[in-house]
């Protein structure tokens, strides 16, 4: 039992296997269906973008999937990562609470991308893959991706939606230290972008056409793949790793979880952290509530619906059965871009609709009010992502201490905010506002739906 | 013995005591001379504006002073930090060296600094301080200080160079994080401010004008004092957890260094990682080459002369013995801030002149280069500064190839670059450029010193 600010494990103790909650589910997730066809889809439709290995992670039912040493290898740059217990944060809130956090924030990128964009990164270079294209928003999938590929000789051309490229300039300066090909989407490198340009010269961009840019590359270009840093089964598995190692670093704590919180944006970052203590309830009985936090403005867990759905703005992905605003919902400018995004993916869509796990939503300036109670009572200056998880933190144990029964919270932080300094400004300054969505226009983005599947 | 990449300690290990490298000295520093009298200064010149205890930390010649818990509970936030094998950068330079990095990005402010800013605000607040000032040049000293007052509820107040304000708001903001109050200096807050804005309405500011400033402050404001981040002798001594940390980590892994290697500003991060070494060359009889690293533009070390000189520009700081440039000499704008002060610390000037300790420098483009392969093989993108060290540990590693013979390095990681990575953007596009320093200049600026102590 160790009562340390924070907990290390020996890197020897790192997980030499990703956990596959697939295996344990009571129903699994229901399957991505193919546009034209609305049937299923099959291993061959994704090959065009995907490295073999990756589609077969993504359909296996395997419980555990092992970690190639070369990916362990430069995980070992960072991880295994520490486990703190916020003693600071519980001073401060004064209630019956111990807090411990995952600090995935250690990383080269300074969030959990990386360790998808590692085995990605891999399976593509063992496949004999020269160039991967890809899109970012904000810039923290971009520069993770970037790190990996570079370490396996492979291009990458990131798409940056262009509004971001323009100011959020660090971001792409990371991407370039690792030798990223960093080019402001909408671009005239492809037809998409192209087609957006001569509509709207001036158009600032979005994470759909990024994406579609970065599809068009792959499936035209030789020897080029295509990377995704969230929403798909495979993703989801890599993040397991943050889940894996915090159950062992509980156990050194000699503590488990009543809870465990992750914010939200297409999961990756939450699904790493709960899915090994999920797979604890369904398989060991154990009771441990598992909290999605997604932003107010953002609300496809708390009030959207559960639908087919494509994973893109502009259509062109298989369907997938999500919970989701509509794939037209644009959300509120929130500082937290990468929660800004329209569904849920397959697995924690059924979870959700199986009540297997819950969701809460926060408005954004009682997430950025935690954010600065982390980072005057822990130190660390948390993304506007992670405040999302902190505010849920902080009701829990304000809770707590209303009902006067204790309780142990686990939460991811899934990165640092350094490179978003200029959102707390804003925030100071009093810029920033709450973004209220109205049943209506869920109604409307949602609606849109029915004729799609049908 | 772990051939681990990363060796941790147990919080327990963290060092209960600092390590004052006066007491091992063979020579001890000459004393710092009152600027009016040229008579060794007391304690009672120093009392306007530094606690008692830090006052008798500067002069103390006792072999170790101890941490109090306080200091140590909020070091434990992200201490005892991680030492790393940096695997990926030897199989780059395949040298025969082992290469060993203590990691001190890892703090709240992603520095070194933090190590001395939270003793100096603990010791204040226990003399009942309620206001802190200082100067800071590229933010690095006060974001640390900030984190460090803001936790004993000492208020601080910031003068900030003002161009370094305009360009770098992103330090600005962590400050804000921190509950600091930020003033762009030149101000109109003191004497010293106004009297340079009415030379000159427009002026970019510079280190000495800050320091001027915030001593000002702190003699003319009430329960006020002020607070340095780097040359004086306290400041060294709280720096030197991280040495004795790292010597435990060495033993861990089962190795001793040949040489230890830090770039050199002031002195507090390369004082840090090589005292507790020193201090074992002149006790046990050990012979590891303790190399500090200057810029070539900022040469004290190199090409600067043994001499009384003045801590700041203006001239109202002691006289300390120093190696130095003179006082008025104006390094050229590298990107490296940090290292871009005039004079070097009593110690350290002792050990060099006794010829106990090495120097070197190295010119910006060099460092830049090795800051990306660091980048791109250890995956932490390092600050400038930090960059000089890097650049020494690749030339030794170079020479040990040369001469076919093994060495082991262990080198000070002083501090991240996530926000210079504008710096890297120039570096890209060409717009950095190396910088000389003739002979002639130096002379004429060490010269000038002759009038001033005899």
């Amino acid at each position: 039992m160790s009562d340390a600010s924070k907990i290390y494990l020996d890197e020897k103790e790192m997980p030499r296997q990703w956990y596959n909650l697939v295996a344990d589910m009571p129903n699994k997730p229901l399957p991505p269906l193919h546009p034209g066809t609305k049937q299923p889809i099959g291993p061959e439709d994704l090959s065009a973008i995907f490295p073999m290995e990756l589609i077969r992670q993504e359909v296996s039912t395997e419980k555990y999937i092992d970690i190639p040493d070369q990916v362990r290898d430069i995980y070992k740059i960072w991880r295994p990562s520490p486990l703190h217990r916020a003693y600071n944060l519980e001073k401060y809130l004064d209630a019956p609470v111990k807090i411990y956090y995952k600090n995935e924030s250690v990383s080269p990128a300074g969030s959990h991308k990386p360790n998808t964009a590692v085995p990605q990164a891999y399976y593509n270079y063992k496949e004999g893959v020269k160039r991967i294209a890809t899109e970012t928003g904000a810039g923290q999938w971009g520069s993770a991706l970037a790190f990996a590929t570079q370490h396996f000789g492979i291009d990458l051309r990131v798409f940056m939606v262009k509004i971001s490229y323009m100011q959020k300039p660090y971001r792409k300066s990371m991407m370039n230290v690792w030798n990223a090909n960093v080019v402001a989407s909408p671009s005239n490198l492809t037809d998409a972008g192209r087609m957006i340009l001569e509509g709207n010269p001036d158009s600032p961009g979005s994470l759909g056409i990024a994406i579609s840019e970065a599809v068009e590359t792959a499936m035209k270009e030789p020897d080029t793949k295509y990377s995704l840093g969230s929403v798909l089964n495979h993703v989801l598995l890599h993040q397991t790793i943050i889940g894996l190692e915090a159950q062992k670093q509980m156990e050194i704590a000699d503590a488990y979880p009543d809870m465990v919180i992750g914010c939200f944006g297409g999961g990756s970052n939450f699904a790493g952290i709960s899915f090994p203590f999920l797979g604890e309830n369904f398989r060991d009985g154990k009771n441990t509530r598992v909290i999605a936090v997604e932003p107010a403005s953002c609300p496809k867990l708390t009030r959207g619906q559960f639908q087919y759905d494509f994973g893109d703005t502009v259509g062109l992905t298989p369907l997938l059965p999500m919970f989701t605003l509509g794939h037209n919902f644009v959300p509120a400018k929130i500082h937290a871009g990468g929660l800004r995004y329209h569904g849920a993916g397959s697995i924690v869509s059924q979870l959700l609709k199986d009540k297997l796990i819950e969701a809460q939503s926060v408005k954004q300036l009682e997430t950025f009010e935690a954010g600065l109670i982390f980072a005057r009572t822990e130190g660390i200056i948390p993304a506007p992502e992670t405040s999302h998880a902190i505010a849920a933190v902080i009701r829990e144990a304000r809770k707590a201490k209303e009902e006067g029964t204790p309780k142990t919270i686990l939460f991811n932080f899934s990165g640092h905010g350094i490179i978003d300094l200029a959102a707390y400004d804003k925030y100071f300054t009093g810029e920033l506002e709450d973004h209220e969505v109205t049943d209506a226009e869920i109604s409307k983005s949602v609606g849109e739906l029915d004729r799609i599947i049908s």
